[in-house]
């Protein structure tokens, strides 16, 4: 058929799948029924070469023509691109479970965070640990991640409020992913929370003046938290706009406990993405649905703070905004790093499908952090970041909640999970 | 101090606990405040010979005492007693992972029940299936559970509703129990639901004539499913009474979605436990406490069924009844089999605190299966069942919630996670 392709020899051939999912489709964020498409190959393989992807395809033919590659027997499982987890804060020292107890005790995220604690103590925390002790610590998480099939994490800060700290967190971020098989893409979250001891006007103005241009180098995306607690819309808008002239990509933190306006303050910038959404106008989503910004739904953490008030998913598919899951790991709204949860939370609590909440864990999560290009799916050219989980249909995965069902990580093309091979 | 301790030789040492939760305590059934208490040692470390827990103390010392025992570094990880699963459907053929599409367009799980499917699908698997293939189901599933820290599992019949396939399942638990490192605690649930092609009352004379005579070698416990598409509380009565005059030791499933008044039969004849409880009289609740029954709590089933309705956990330890904790793994209405997930529900949907929701876990699942002198707590002379959790404080379990912490894990003084050590 294609006898040139023995000339053309694969690194890597994954095959004797149940089935693999390519996530292959249109080159834009995936929205309304397009979600449910994921591009399976049944009893498929995928070959690499250089860390990328050659070819998807039936095992019989691609054993065929790659009979020299080293071979990944995925045994009958389940093939998908690793997870893209798009939205987390996972560069932090100290730790905040103690705030479970307060929770289950009355107390909420918003006061906690008022009285000085919640975001405050995790700055106090990670300003007060090394360069090195917080590179380990990151290493840590990401092995963790990884071990639960994430291959691909973006890494916001904001747990630094000050010049030093902010470029500490960004630049641990940047060496964790040189580091570590993970793919890693810092976001610059100086708009988080107003430092204690100054006020929000000098905040707002320091961060335009000085952080924005100074912390340009090590940050792709700048990210505003628009909350009563933090940051209000108008002040979002003047900080995304000054970004904007500094060539960041924009995203917001909008809408997780009020609307303020945020998302749609966000969507006329041409933001890249607005998280969190539990709540936000159909007015500022159709402006979202406009501009092509992704909704990154993060339904751990509403799960974690008591809340029934998860993200009305149902109505942002239907309406056509492209739709993202992170599951924004931080020490206090949501300390679970598991994308599989993610995906199961989605469907049980926010009635996704689970071919959506596929498609919005992997392609569409790559579009909220642009590398759709390079990933989020197993398309030839594409780096070679897959996962093999020990189920032979999607619907297994929010079936097993709470279990990890990832039997190998594939990252760049080579075996990163189990570790030795 | 006590040099001849020289002279007896430990056969493995887990040290370098950050603690070592023993559950040591009063020989009963853990309630009220008592369920705070899991008697941690810091710095901890656990001596086994022969497959049983020679000691518990501080690391330094029993690292003197034992220095030619083979060692496992804990490493600064959390060390307690395996999960005990006490209420499980774990012998199954087919998958009813469908259901959960079913359940997102807005049928309930009776609904399903009532028009043929539900477990009426797995009973018709489960006949169709031969002897090994259910073992080698069971074995798969006793691997993925071990891995998430359970060593040791009850495991309900129910899906033969016929005196053959009744008893091929309780075999099939019983074999697996022998080529597994899990401990295997069989009940006969032939009360699951009233098989197709005949009627309830021809149905329950069966089974209080001739499966309950017929199974009783091969059943520690007799199990009846009270609600509405399956048993009255008058039948629940009927079948437990001949039960009791069997032999069988006494459980009932309760007030999982109506109240039929199933707790108070079941408390009245002495059961070792009521299971579900989501709707259950203060009443009914009182008798338990009177008869020592303890409460098996599965908040997996309404997490997985779309529900808010949890047992009111606060009120039964208010009210002095023993609380334990189950998966209730079965394919149709909790396909997940994880005990950690389990901790995390009870604290974050039934508000139990960590301390309780593991008391409720270990010891107080090892009672609601009469194994509490030999499992559910790391005491001298019990079976040397234990995990190494990959954290170093009890508040990470719900925290990271999805995720699986589990490290290591010991089975009756040996390593059986990692697999080759």
């Amino acid at each position: 058929m294609k006898p040139e392709r023995t000339k053309d020899p694969a690194d890597l051939l994954v095959f004797n799948a149940s089935k693999v999912l390519t996530l292959a489709g249109p080159d834009r964020p995936r929205s309304g029924e397009e979600m449910q498409d994921l591009g399976a190959i049944p009893g498929g393989a995928v070959a690499m070469r250089g860390g990328r992807i050659l070819e998807t395809g039936a095992s019989a033919q691609l054993r065929d023509h790659y009979a020299d590659a080293k071979r990944l027997d995925a045994a009958g499982g389940l093939v998908m691109p690793g997870f893209v987890d798009c939205h987390t804060h996972l560069v932090y020292a100290g730790s905040r479970e103690n705030e479970l107890a307060q929770r289950l005790a009355g107390a909420s995220y918003l006061d906690i965070l008022a009285a000085g604690g919640g975001i405050h103590s995790t700055v106090h925390a990670t300003r007060a640990a090394s360069y090195e002790e917080l590179t380990q610590l990151a290493l840590k998480r990401m092995n963790q991640m990884l071990q639960h099939g994430t291959t691909t994490v973006e890494i916001k800060s904001g747990y630094g409020l000050d010049l030093e700290t902010e470029k500490k967190i960004l630049e641990v971020a940047a060496a964790a992913g040189r580091r570590h098989p993970l793919d890693v893409v810092p976001t610059f979250l100086g708009a988080h929370a107003v430092p204690r001891g100054t006020n929000r006007a000098r905040y707002v103005n320091w961060l335009i003046k000085e952080a924005l241009p100074a912390l340009r180098g090590l940050s792709e995306f700048c990210d505003v938290f628009c909350e009563k607690e933090a940051f209000t819309a108008k002040e979002t808008g003047r900080i995304l706009r000054a970004a904007k002239r500094h060539g960041y990509g924009l995203k917001v933190h909008a809408g997780q406990f009020s609307d303020l306006g945020a998302a749609g303050v966000a969507a006329g910038l041409g933001a890249v993405s607005a998280e969190h959404l539990e709540n936000v106008s159909e007015a500022q989503l159709k402006q979202m649905r406009n501009s092509g910004t992704v909704a990154v739904l993060l339904p751990g953490v509403p799960f974690f703070l008591l809340s029934e008030r998860y993200a009305d998913a149902r109505r942002m598919i239907r309406l056509g905004v492209p739709v993202a899951l992170g599951t924004d790991f931080n020490p206090g709204s949501c300390p679970s790093f598991s994308m599989q949860m993610g995906v199961a939370l989605a469907c049980l609590k926010m009635m996704m499908t689970v071919e959506e909440a596929i498609t919005a864990s992997t392609i569409n999560a790559a579009w909220a952090i642009r590398r759709a290009d390079w990933l989020g799916s197993l398309e030839p050219g594409k780096q070679g970041d897959l996962i093999v989980l020990d189920v032979q249909d999607i619907s297994s995965l929010p079936c097993h909640f709470g279990t990890n069902l990832v039997r190998s990580v594939v990252k760049a093309g080579q075996i990163v999970l189990p570790p030795r091979h």
